[in-house]
């Protein structure tokens, strides 16, 4: 068990190797992990500001900085569970369908694995694959979503996937136990009243901030 | 009066097409309009850092980014006033004085069209003909003056004219009804305790926060 | 004629008025134009660096400098053409197919208007439908291509289409007289000898620098 | 005395001249200053982001914005003390324990002129050798220390000095009356609950924030 | 003598003490120097960019890196030359001619002092002051003249003095004696061929590159 | 041999995966290697600009656009050679001396397997310890030196190590035939002539373009 745990900082500085989520050791092997750190560098369903497939990438590095105990709740997760960096779902740049199949195929290996996936985006189109994936398994799920906007539009320019979507469509798909779902800082401007009645229709609470 | 709506979001991305403010139409005819957003791209009353002429392009650029409807007070400002972009007065950029008669002139052409100019700067020093606009037409105003200085010096390097001294030459032009003028935000450092002499002496309040 | 002339520069600053291409007019009233510039923000077909669509916009922006009469070859380009900003194709930021519609239908209105487009991208995946707008209507044509990747490419992740490909679909779909093909500029890092046999096969030379 | 009050603003532009700390004057000759700003250009203590060894002069070029009346406290600092820009100690870019004799010789001899040393930094390190300086002139001192580190680790990479470790040196070396010192702002994550065993052993108080 | 040489690198790091051009000394006192270093921080003639009031401080910052001999011309100028920084001229950032006044003046003084001005802009608005002081010492002077630009309009908004006027005022003014004047490196493109009517009529060359 | 390849581009974006130079396969394990790619992210050996302690892990970010096939060349070395990214070395962050020995140790080790090290830096410095690794086992080599400095100085600020001196340590300790030894691309300014003297003295030849 004692390869999951981070980099020994003092034998290889901070900056030095390469980087991994948080210096956990990488691995392909997810067998006996409690959490897998996977990345999903994808952003074809961004509508305005494209960026966010080198975020996986980004965030490996910056998050060199981490250490390992919190000494507000007194706890070094990584003593407490087995966690590793699994790498990348590798996912399709051009089309955003057949990521979503990806990505949901490679979660689904995790939860088979009893292993806690936890991603690392990537778009927030990406949620849907992500719920498929779990409610597949486990049966409808609550959520607490924490964002600016619901992300429960129709379509997009025809399109029914992209990241203003994801929740509607999970809501349609019944991915979504919509009495247990609440959604914190959701604040404006929006494009109407009326882009809040698929939310209200389906009993979903939210907290304007 | 529909066309003075905001471009509609799902026929065109908010990145295509020019930039106008706030992706309202754009138009040199002002008459019918409620509310007119003009630009004014100056910054030589500037006394240390210059660009602000380069501030109603980039605020065209990024208001793309607001959408309609305010959901805390439930409004749609673009359903209740005709709004437009009536583009930018055309400055001297190297010639403060010019610069405030065109200024003066654009901004009074609106007001005898019964058009609330909505101004985007530039630096502070434009304040002056703006005033001098209104106060031409309707007499001495209160000002609300939300700022980190006052505004109110004798002068800069022997000139009358720049950022720092719009309201005190506001004040000597009479252009302000001072018992009805308050200044919120002033904060140091200043010079010295002389520079609020001039408020004081003419019974301008202000909160220092 | 006179008003699809540059901005007068002695009336305007150049940093002033909403931003089109070089300064000129915009309208979408194309009749009577001989060139018209035509922005397409999209970068869908990216399978790198993302970014392209806020291009036209940029461009817009910095050809501010540029000013109307070249004295190398004597001629002011915009006192013989009329030309004009004739604002962006509304592409669909999630869907590259739709985008290639919406470009094909965009660029034939101006080549049925007798009007030449020139179109300022956006990835290179648009290639094509600019090849099928003009070949529609003019039959197969000769392209000098001036890269450093030949973009023929069979797919990546199994699309057809993506930045990496436009010159063989455009071989394959008849739309390019490949005698009458060159490609200047061409160089390496490639994946392999054989990334060049299909312009081999087909009769297409390129010049390697 | 007074030609150690800040450049008149009146006779020279915020932005012109050299650089120097607050626009005070510079002066190597500390005879009757009260307060001298010394810069320490110095990283090589720092263990992830070096760059710091430019920060004197950027501090320099930045604080020309500050002006000398606090409108607040009603004082003019540089009325009622000479304070003075003195230059920067020549620190050793390659050798922390020279750069430690370096900066405690220069601080020393500020002190014996009974003049305060101000210190810009540099990196954390550097606080050793001025603990150094001023206790071998008036012995243990307590400390109030704002930081989210505590910087009493034991090594790092075999080395006793670096950023991370002068406080404990300065408990080793007897510099601190450990009863009157306290931490402030102190937050994690760090490496284990053992991380704070040498404060706690030496009777140091902090506040997690 | 030796004072004006740059400083020691071995006894002061080149990022350390207050920034001088290439670590010259700063001096007020022109008695005995060959050549003085004179910033003028002034922007107020730019008609686009405005920025170059920085220029002489970071010009200062950047050159650190110089080193004092050429191998290439076997020079070590600072062993030939007593040069110094002797500061900037206190500009008038909100007035033009004022600010040449100030120009003038300062350049004229080390001109009366026997010491060559060698001047950091700022904006080329300048070069117009500069022959001012030039001529009036020691009549119509050559020149060869580096640009992009033949900065010859006859005016900007009204305005005779900006960026692209001053040698249409220098020929006006009798300040160059046309015959020995070439232009070299002036590009297109402008706005017409009558762009170049001034220098022709005045018998100025120029070399386009 | 076949694991040994860059990652297949057809499965996994370039921008996905963690990075390695090129997107060569890591590996800790170099028995069977032709080459190894050894990062080694050190800069306390530079005099000015720190910071390339960050370049390992950058360089392996960019280099992920490196396709394996050179046209010009017609090969692909990563066909013809067995190559991978080893890591980095951990250096001392703090300390150069206890650095030099981590490097010459970890190069060392790849030559003793028969593997062909090739360094990513880190400062200039470095060239000393990879010089007494090769030198140990095969005895005094030429080099081809390309560089804009000697790198031969004696000292800085009485360190004998910095990313200045490497080369006059190398040749003091007897690793360089001078002879053999060609530097090119040198070029001024420098500090004097004499800069140049222990080259002179010691034969080697430079060329300085």
């Amino acid at each position: 068990m004692s390869e999951f745990r981070p980099a020994d900082s003092f034998r290889s500085p901070r900056f030095a190797q390469l980087a991994t989520f948080m210096r956990l050791p990488h691995t392909r092997d997810v067998a006996g992990l409690d959490v897998a750190l996977l990345g999903i560098p994808f952003d074809g369903g961004s509508s305005y500001r494209p960026g966010s497939r080198f975020a996986p990438r980004e965030i490996r590095q910056h998050s060199s900085l981490i250490r390992p105990y919190n000494p507000a709740l007194q706890v070094s997760p990584f003593e407490v569970l087995r966690v590793a960096d699994v790498g990348d779902v590798d996912v399709n740049p051009i089309g955003i369908e057949d990521t979503f199949v990806r990505v949901e195929r490679a979660v689904g290996a995790l939860l088979d694995a009893q292993v806690i996936p936890l991603c690392v985006g990537g778009d927030h189109s990406l949620s849907l694959p992500l719920l498929r994936a779990v409610v597949r398994r486990h049966g409808p799920v609550g959520m607490v979503h924490v964002d600016s906007h619901q992300d429960m539009w129709e379509e997009y320019f025809g399109n029914k996937y992209f990241h203003g979507t994801p929740f509607r469509r999970a809501v349609e798909e019944g991915l979504l136990d919509t009495k247990r779902v609440v959604q914190i800082g959701i604040r404006g401007p929006v494009y109407a009243e009326a882009d809040f009645d698929f939310a209200r229709r389906n009993g979903i609470r939210w907290v304007i901030v």
